[in-house]
């Protein structure tokens, strides 16, 4: 597994500062966000990455479908199937969809709203397949249910794309969102027997979360209370040996000289997961 | 099934004041604190209960074992043993028991906090059939995997008391705590089926969550996001029919008038829970 940087990690920066200093950080893959892409558009931004010499690892993220529907879902739609071409165009792997959530205060059941999800995903499947872009279903943490994402299990993940092509379907997984589940490995082992583990992003879990940005309180990996040790040993018992993002959502770090965050990322990863391949900092 | 006033709810205000409060507004079960009954003595909170007519519903609660070792886990043991004995003496069908955490930032696996429960659990076997009082584990919101309870998932609380026997050993579901879990109704329906669901407390979440007491801004129920009439329903599928706990953790609510608490929590169960009896007040 080698070193990725997500560039929710560096949120503040522009995608060709953020491949510059990666680059000369030795970091050679990069997570990347739509919206950063957008600001400087595809061709610009498929110049940065081939000047720079980053590989995109991931692309970030469509979806938020089960509590949508009329024009609101079929706009959902739409930007993921543009957000395929974008995929497509800069050679990205996997697009991030996260499913949406149940509804605040709506309240739908689990069940609509997975359902809700697999019918989405059913939808795309026909465009997945002609950019030969994978979607990788997300799972959030339970605290965003509600919110976010109706689907906070990897297996639960596995169930909805049940039966979808294994080379289009897949799951990511986040340590914020998963590590708290007693059937976790269980899970990532089975996401690699079936050919469907995308992607593995890490970063850490302390309390208290900020208010009210509470999803933004993650920590670097190794700064918090995740035993990130044993689920990148799962990760990679299943089989999975490709980039691992570190995507880490924090204002404070946010506020730090860009080189800063990219140093900080390398020493935590190198730290929290033996074995990683990190490069030597070239400059 | 019946409506209950948790202490938790009302937590500044002192035994005697509640039950008086309680009785006269026609709330005639209490769920108990063994801070709140230490305050005034056992024998006093008996005298208390009878002359208010209050039916103890629970005690709140012991635990905290998963990440403890030599003396700290056994006065945490010795603590569950002295809590069963004032239950017996009160008559409080349940004692809950929360798990512990994984450790933080210690990090125990998974499998090793629910053996250290379990260990703590049979220990506590013989003094649970002498004072004929159940012990019910309480799962957390994943929230709290790290710093207070390493079971989160109804479905995994019955997996670790497997075997131990039903009447002294079952789960207290709690609707914030479970809520999000795609698979809570089939947990439940087991639950019920293995004659271990011993309770049921109801409060409500939003986000965000106060900082940094993030576990005090649950709101009274209805008020929130929960699905809290799927909920009860699958309580009463499942065969319960005993007391409802409102349990709410709130700054805010603990600023109000107690005889004001305690209408809005007979208000908030009655329209969020169908069928709930609630006798009209008393005065």
């Amino acid at each position: 597994m080698r070193l990725s940087l997500n560039q929710a990690t560096t949120r503040p920066y522009g995608l060709a500062e953020t491949a510059r200093a990666a680059s000369a950080a030795g970091v050679r893959d990069i997570g990347l966000w739509l919206e950063s892409v957008a600001e400087v558009g595809t061709a610009e931004a498929g110049r940065i990455l081939r000047d720079t010499g980053m590989a995109p690892s991931s692309m970030s993220r469509v979806g938020f479908v089960a509590d949508k529907e009329g024009v609101e879902l079929e706009a959902a739609i739409d930007a993921s199937k543009r957000a395929l071409d974008v995929c497509a165009e800069l050679e990205v792997p996997y697009l991030a969809f996260i499913p949406g959530g149940l509804g605040a205060p709506v309240r739908q059941s689990t069940d609509a709203g997975e359902a809700r999800v697999r019918d989405a995903l059913e939808r795309l499947a026909p465009h997945a397949a002609g950019t030969g872009v994978a979607l990788a279903v997300e799972p959030l943490h339970p605290l965003q249910v509600c919110d976010r994402s109706v689907i906070s299990r990897v297996a639960q993940a596995l169930r909805v794309i049940e039966g979808l092509p294994a080379e289009r379907f897949g799951v990511l997984v986040d340590a914020w969102a998963t590590h708290w589940d007693p059937e976790l490995r269980e899970a990532i082992l089975l996401a690699g027997a079936q050919g469907r583990l995308r992607g593995y992003q890490i970063d850490d879990f302390v309390l208290p979360l900020p208010t009210p940005d509470y999803a933004n309180g993650r920590v670097m990996p190794g700064e918090g209370w995740i035993d990130l040790r044993s689920i990148s040993s799962w990760v990679a018992e299943a089989g999975y040996s490709g980039p691992v993002e570190v995507e880490v959502f924090n204002k404070d770090i946010w506020a730090l000289p860009l080189e800063e965050i990219i140093d900080r990322m390398r020493s935590s990863a190198a730290a929290s997961i033996p074995g990683i391949e990190i490069e030597e900092r070239a400059r």
